[in-house]
This record gives C-alpha cells, sequence and structure tokens, in this order.
C-alpha cells in the first residue's frame, strides 16, 4: 500500500505519494487548498486534482492508498475531516485520513528529532514546540488582526503605516514612500484638501479597497530599502518580535526548523534574529526548509504504523529531492 | 430667514435651526448621519428627520431656511453634496447647503478665534489646525488600519493583543485578560488543543467574528485597570500618540478643542497627553466640547454671510445650551 502526505497552505497544495519504506514515488503541486483561506469548495477541487496527479506520477490510483495525512493551518481539524474524507470517498478511497498541523509538517521537513522547534513567517507567523514527535506548544498564529508579530502582514502593515506617517507629517522621511506610492499607482503632486496633501486620500482609498492581509504584498518594500533608517527598524523589530516568539515556547535545546519566506531571505532582519535568540541563550542548529512536502509524507508514513527515523527521513528527503 | 447647522456624526446626528443673529431655536439630536458608516439611506432618514424635528421646535418649515451647513467626517465632499442636496430639495429645501469638516465645527463648538486647533479622539482620532477659520492642516484620522493613533480603536486593539499576548504566553499576565474574557463570554479552563491553552482558540474566534473597528468597544477595560501594568503603558502610549498628532500641525500658540470621549475622562491617559504636549512647548487654553453643534451653526451663520466673533459664539452657545 501507499501513503500520501498533502501540504494544504494558503497559496500552494503539495502531495507526495510515498512507498512504506519511504520512497517517494508521485509528487505535484497544485493551487490553495487551505478551506479558510480558499474556501471548502476551491480548496476541494485543488486538493483532489493535486493528489490524481502526484498518484499518476506514481502509476497508481486512490485505491492502494491507505493513509493521506493532510497538514493545514487552523486548530479545528475536526470539523475539516469530515468533508474532506467525505470528498475522498467520493473518489474511492477507503483508508484513514489523518489531519496534523501545518507547522508540524514544516518541522518534519528539517528535522527527524522528536523534540524540537518551528518557526513559520510568511503572511501569518506562528512557532511551535514539539515533544515526542507532537505538536506540544503554540506561540502566536493569531491572525493579521490579533498577532502575527513578525510576518509578512506585519512588516507590510508597518510599512503602509510608516508612509503614511512620512506623508501626513507625523512620522520621518522614509524611501519607503516613493516605493508604497508606486505600488499603489498613486503620483506625486495635486491640490491638498482638508489640510492634508493630495496624495494622501488617494493612498488611503487605494489601501482601504485592499483585504487588509493583502497589505502582506508590501513585505518586501522594507527588504528593498533595508539602508533606509524606516525600513531598517521595522525589520530589526520583526526580526525581535519572531524571536520573542520562540523564547516563548523554548524549554530546552533542540533543532529550529525555519519555513516562510520572512526568514528565508539572509540580511537585515535574520541577523538581528538569531542575534536576539542568541541574546536569549538559544542557539539551535538552524534547518531552512521550503515547504511542508517531506514532513507531511512522513506524518502519512508515521500515521501508517512506521516510526520517523533519520534513515526514514533522509530516505523521504532525497527521493523527493529527485522527483522535484 | 433661518440656518441650519447639521452635525451628522456616526452614531448621531444634531441639528441646529439658529437665526441671523446667532439665536437658536430649534434643535434634535437623530441617530447616525454619516453615509460612510451608516450607508447612505440610513444617514439620509436620520438627517431629514433630525431636521424636521430641530424645524418643528422652531415653528418654521424647510421653506424659511436659505441655508444648511452640514458638517461631516471624510474627505469627498462633493460626491455628498449632490445626494444630501437632492435629497433636501426634494423636501421644499431651495437654498444653499455646504459641506464643512466635522472637525471644523468640534473647534468652533468651543472656540471663536480664527487661529488654533481641534483634537477629536473618539472611535478614531484626528487634529486640525485652523487658520482664518478655515482648515488649514489635518494629522492622522487615517482609520483604524493605518492610523487613528491613541483613538478608542487604537486602544481597545491593544487591550485584545495584551490579553491574547498574555494568554499566549508571549506578553506579561495583565488584568485586562478577565475583563476581556468576561465581555467576549469565553470562560477560562478546558482541554488544551494545538498546544494552545483552551480559552485562546474561542477568544480568537469571538474577536474575527466582529468589524475590526469594534473592538473600539473594548477601550473602557484599559479605563476600568488603569492600576494595571499593563493598561497604564497602553493609556501612556495612547496619550503620548495624540500629543504628538497635535505636535505634528502645531505652528503657533491656539486654543486646543477637544472632543471625543477618549479625551473626555480626565486621568492617566489626559494626563500624560498634556505633560507630552508641554515637553513639546504646547501648553494651550483647553476648551472641552460635547459635540460639534455650536461649531455647525456657526458655519451655517457664516454661510449665511456673519463673521463668527465672541458675541456670536457667546450667543449660539448660551441659546443653543437653553434649548437642550
Amino acid at each position: 500500500m501507499l501513503q500520501i502526505g498533502l501540504d494544504a497552505g494558503g497559496t500552494s497544495t503539495r502531495a507526495t505519494v510515498v512507498t512504506a519504506d519511504g520512497r517517494c514515488v508521485g509528487y505535484a503541486k497544485g493551487s490553495g487548498g487551505n478551506p479558510i483561506s480558499s474556501g471548502k469548495e476551491r480548496a476541494l477541487a485543488s486538493i483532489t486534482t493535486t493528489i490524481d496527479r502526484a498518484l499518476e506520477q506514481a502509476e497508481s490510483s486512490v485505491h492502494d492508498v491507505d493513509v493521506i495525512v493532510a497538514a493545514m493551518a487552523g486548530s479545528n481539524a475536526d470539523d475539516r475531516q469530515g468533508w474532506l474524507l467525505e470528498a475522498l470517498a467520493a473518489r474511492g478511497f477507503s483508508g484513514r485520513l489523518g489531519i496534523d498541523s501545518d507547522l508540524l509538517a514544516t518541522y518534519f521537513s528539517g528535522a527527524f528529532s522528536s523534540f524540537g522547534y518551528a518557526i513559520v513567517s510568511g503572511t501569518g507567523a506562528a512557532v511551535i514546540r514539539v515533544e515526542n514527535g507532537q505538536l506540544a506548544a503554540t506561540s502566536d498564529g493569531l491572525g493579521w488582526l490579533l498577532g502575527d508579530a513578525g510576518s509578512g502582514f506585519w512588516i507590510g502593515h508597518q510599512v503602509t503605516l510608516a508612509a503614511l506617517a512620512h506623508v501626513d507629517g507625523r512620522g520621518p522621511a522614509t524611501a519607503l514612500t516613493p516605493r508604497l506610492m508606486d505600488e499603489l499607482g498613486v503620483a506625486p503632486g495635486g491640490t491638498r484638501s482638508n489640510g492634508r496633501p493630495a496624495e494622501l486620500p488617494r493612498m488611503i482609498g487605494a489601501l482601504y479597497a485592499m483585504r487588509p492581509v493583502e497589505l502582506a504584498q508590501f513585505a518586501p518594500l522594507a527588504f528593498a530599502e533595508s539602508e533606509d533608517a524606516v525600513a531598517r527598524s521595522i525589520l530589526d523589530q520583526a526580526g525581535t518580535l519572531l524571536a520573542h516568539s520562540v523564547d516563548a515556547v523554548h524549554t530546552q535545546p533542540g533543532p529550529l526548523v525555519i519555513g516562510g519566506s520572512v526568514l528565508a531571505q539572509p540580511g537585515r532582519l535574520t541577523t538581528t534574529f538569531h542575534d536576539e535568540l542568541a541574546a536569549r541563550g538559544i542557539t539551535p542548529e538552524i534547518s531552512p526548509v521550503a515547504d511542508g512536502a517531506v514532513g507531511s509524507a512522513l506524518l502519512a508514513l508515521r500515521e501508517a504504523g512506521t516510526n520517523i527515523t533519520g534513515d526514514l527521513y533522509h530516505s523521504v528527503t532525497d527521493s523527493l529531492a529527485r522527483l522535484r
């Protein structure tokens, strides 16, 4: 029998078909598969299509699969199991469906030790501690309005606040302002109205027309202007906040797996992050990972009864690397 | 002929009927009259009903009115004039309709000098500088997502962030947490899930079910817990941010008119606000006002050709006080 690990994220879904001895024989990547961000219907369509394509590469069918583990963000795993299992059953799947945290899949994509940590900072930001191979503690991941400190949204939001404070005369001049105006398609100049620069209402209008979480798209402006004092301060604060979130769940030494775009690029933010960790006495072995594909496959193997060992981890990692 | 000043806010609308020599002869208060927060239809219904009731008290009709000035938040005054004038014309109004800033009405509710400042911190927060009786500069007022630093929303948002950081283990313990849980109807205790305290997903769920701006309702929790170190820090920061917004438009001494609930209550926040102003060399004569009714009536008189003087200001203020 085969197992499938599914890494269903907000922007992409990865399905990995693996044999019981840890050989990846099929892999496919599709669009967003998280029901919260994509909606149930689109998430389902993406998940089933991606599984079909991975099985096609494996020259197998869903009837050869006894376990699927879906790694997904969000806490109401029980709610999700119902609709997903139903849809998979309708396509002939008669095995077991497990739901796991996407952060646990990130962790096992970069580590096989039963104790350690994973941090993901993409649009959102969260940290977990893994004990006995299970998620033992989570820090942050509370979403754009209530948390996600140091995330892509957080940085993008700070970029807009800094640029608007500059235009509004409340904050220092920053190179982020022309960058943001450019992104928003707002030209400088024009007649002041209501005692405000002409650009300001146009920027405000363009920004409020977006969904708040879309402000994450302005995070790259801070990275692009890392010599600017205001941008540098934003990057420093983000690095410090992320280190603080690690510290909140840290109990004893263990590997730290790092996912998400924010910590993927070397520079000011990652340097601050590591310095702030070190200042707290945290100097872990670091494993950066691109996604949770390896981890989701390992979680599927574990669900099917296989222990996660170093050999299994390397077998899955190496065979998947050859597939993609 | 008579003039009408209309103070059309997000939660209430005030119509004041005034004679050319500054005697208020009719006054009424209705529900929210701002088209952005209430929707055009409900705003219109509130405005026309409130005007009708004020005219009834004045024993007059809209045919006796040659000028109406509506003081409203928002910058696209031109857009609003059309639909409002049309609705008033349909009811027999054939005079002139002026649109002015709600902050200017706040200013003239507490001052008559042609130079000075007004700050309003309610759900949102903004400061203006008045020159030659006109709005010359605005600071902040950029809305909950992009500004309103030190506003009721800002304070309420910080209250939720502090309580969630406490529950999440990222922040210090604070008395705001049980207060917020109480407001949200979330009971303490329960089984941890996904490495999180049971309360956390319930609090998050309740908070994301609200419109973000509704977080302003939690601002009173900070005032109620002003002995708590975390709450105190939030109040101090809010007072500092509001002083900073005043500083951003301050050029020379002038009276400062203060509106909105946040600065209406004596205590930690207002003390910090005044201290921070003084630290910037700003020690204005302060006039707190409850609303913009007097100012809107003065703006209507001015639109009809009467200069705003101390005598006119006192006449409108005193006669309106007798009416309500």
